[in-house]
């Protein structure tokens, strides 16, 4: 289901700063829980793709292209929100994350946690206190 | 008030990948509401200085500089939850602000928001649906 026309993805391409690369960070957090699911990669094609097919796309830099998210896992992310930010050099997308978002089969990638006594390797998933 | 001590900010240090400008991503997340505030970058010693003090610590890559967030502001922000992902190159922190986030005096930087009928460059805050 498309998430905004092609008009709209053309501003939000304009607006938005990339690096060098010609890349961005997108945070993908889940819109009700607000697990924030995993940090990675969008060029202008993955931010027109995600908006305009409502799922979200990333650019694998391993691979050197285009990633529709799920595509092979069935992981699909459903667009709900996109933000970003004050610098518009970060996007934050709010998603209903079919299934688990990190590719080890944990439902959040941030699963090493640190703690005084060292690094817990497997720890769970980080939920915000008032949800959990 | 420390969090971790430097033994273990140093199994951090050494676990963590950085990129080719020794510098990581970081997310901010508040602990109890799962707002995310911002994106920002640490360098090894922000690192350091984050998990040895408690209070988060970053990298800004305009002024070249170690910034401990909220020195001018007084928007410090509380080391609650420190963690990074399967990739270990990205860091999740999840904090308790000390009043906004944003240098433009809102509580998140993700307040430019997409929807169908364009930009809205004054969106409230991304809260997760289910502390709405």
């Amino acid at each position: 289901m498309p998430f905004a026309p092609p008009g709209v993805a053309d501003q939000v391409i304009a607006a938005l700063t990339f690096d060098d690369k010609g890349l961005i960070p997108a945070i993908a957090q889940q819109h009700d829980t607000g697990e924030v699911l995993m940090m990675a990669w969008m060029n202008a094609e993955a931010v027109r793709r995600t908006l305009e097919e409502g799922v979200v796309h990333y650019y694998s830099r391993s691979r050197q292209a285009l990633w529709r998210k799920g595509d092979t896992s069935g992981h699909i992310q459903h667009l709900r929100d996109f933000r970003y930010d004050c610098d518009s050099d970060t996007i934050l997308v709010l998603v209903d994350q079919a299934g688990v978002a990190c590719h080890t089969g944990r439902r959040s990638c941030f699963f090493r946690q640190v703690t005084a006594a060292g690094i817990d390797g497997d720890a769970a998933t980080p939920l915000p206190s008032s949800s959990s």
